[in-house]
């Protein structure tokens, strides 16, 4: 059932030994979200823990770190950020999939998994729901919460930079600011770190740039090969994709990186003028306008980079 | 004479024929509140025009497309984001220098250079006392004026990144956005585009990385060949100083680089555990704690780097 933000912060004001659910492979938001809830529960007296799938990465540790911990049998439990179900991760998912009492969402795509969901889908990250939230179970943001939530707020949106932006982001984040939110120390841990095995895949990356039609067309072609030479797996490659694009002049920036078996996988980002989506489906692959992605089996990177590149410079800029 | 805000507003509301100086090599922050200021005036009925030293990068053009000039012999002559007369640059030194009746300014270090000085150097960006002035004028924010405004807004804050942000900035971002400013593409267009030539050098700068004292110290050297090479100049060097700071565990990240005549330049970016400031002093430089520089003559790049590196290893490590 979809609950509004009074109903949900009225659930969470009557229940106890609260257990809190990120989705898997946290980020920013998830565990912003869970912290700044766990912290504001056990601010109000109630037993709460929080628990995810997997690992977390150790620039989040100032997330959690002073938080007591309790084990209790849980009576309600609670997902943050969480689209869907088998987002959860295979562990989480199977222990607690089906008993959720309430989702706290923000994306568009939300699945209605657990008993009562609250989302809005126009809020750039889950933790401006939890603002509010918060704020409606009468609960006093300290600097704890507060950089809790800060963390989600900057994160999701790119350091206040995408066009999920709203004005109420902006009003949040002043009044994180005020309760205290270490905002300039977590946006240098968020935004301004990097490992150097990173940086020496960024580096092999640009060594591999090439360009072509008078540089509307960037290509950075990834090998398993550089991957293990820098020690690093593929979510490197996240801070590598959007490299093409942020060039000058660039119109359709092209990520090839070979895959595990067979395969090759291809990351297009592209300007306004062309679609991402259309270029992508005529390889069976999809996305957004702007990104999108495909796949192919049996052909090496320099293969699916030709075809690729031949295909837009042939059919789509012509 | 340092006056407040609503005597800076009351003149420039009694002020006609205007003309609106800039500091020399314009950035984000003197354009924003140059154009901004100007069409609020042209909105406001006067007649206003706006001059600086130097060219303008086309990346800016937004701020002054559709804004019609007009030709006048100016009677009040009010100065945006200039902390002292030289920065003017040279041509508009000469000709007006002597001749400002108004300066807005948020530098520190401002020197009272105009008949007023209205300075407020707790404000993140000369753009946030610009939003305070016209609303102080009466005038009513347009999409125009408030893209203008946000430009600084965002630039001189690293995108709501850096420790000069207040919740007084945030509030007025989220106003500015309501009023129209184009947030997400003018971001597109200060933060995340390079040129190919750029793009070209960070790859050489990545190339020339080293590392020293189990990873503490990064260093990064610059010959003028690689500037040639990429047909960059020194500016682009902006953008290659915050990257050895930026790797893991990297507590000193060190540029070297090659000047005119046979001097060369240090700029060193050190975390909150050690002052740049005292090891460049060491050399003869200054700057602040988290940033600072020195300068070495008739030595090589090679030489000065294990001078440097040396002395951190020897004397601040330890």
């Amino acid at each position: 059932m979809l609950i509004d933000l009074k109903k949900a912060a009225e659930m969470l004001n009557e229940a106890d030994n609260i257990l809190i659910l990120t989705h898997a492979n946290p980020d920013g938001d998830t565990l912003g979200s869970g912290y700044a809830l766990l912290r504001a529960l056990l601010k109000a007296g109630k037993k709460a823990r929080l628990i995810n799938n997997d690992e977390i990465n150790r620039k989040f540790a100032f997330l959690y770190e002073g938080v007591p911990s309790y084990d209790f049998a849980e009576d309600f439990i609670v997902s943050v950020d969480v689209a869907e179900k088998k987002l959860l991760g295979d562990n989480v998912l199977e222990k607690y999939g089906d008993r959720v009492n309430l989702a706290i969402d923000h994306h568009g795509i939300s699945r209605l998994f657990a008993e009562n969901t609250f989302c809005e889908s126009e809020s750039a990250s889950c933790c401006e729901l939890l603002y509010l939230v918060i704020k409606e179970m009468g609960i006093e943001l300290d600097s704890g919460i507060a950089s809790c939530i800060y963390t989600g707020v900057s994160t999701d949106t790119g350091c206040f930079r995408y066009s999920n932006v709203t004005p109420r982001t902006h009003r949040i984040a002043a009044e994180l600011i005020e309760a205290g939110a270490d905002h300039s120390r977590i946006n240098v841990a968020m935004f301004e770190t990097k490992s150097m095995n990173n940086i020496m895949l960024e580096r092999m990356c640009l060594d591999s740039l090439r360009s072509y039609a008078d540089g509307k067309i960037a290509l950075i072609a990834v090998t398993k090969a550089m991957l293990d030479e820098c020690g690093t797996d593929k979510s490197a490659l996240d801070a590598i994709k959007p490299i093409t694009r942020q060039i000058e002049g660039v119109e359709i920036g092209i990520t090839v990186k070979e895959e595990d078996g067979d395969k090759v996988g291809v990351s297009i980002r592209s300007s306004e003028s062309f679609d991402a989506a259309e270029i992508c489906a005529h390889f069976g692959g999809g996305g957004h306008a702007r990104a999108a992605g495909c796949q192919f089996r049996g052909k090496t990177v320099e293969e699916v980079s030709g075809t690729v590149v031949d295909y837009i410079i042939n059919e789509i800029i012509k």
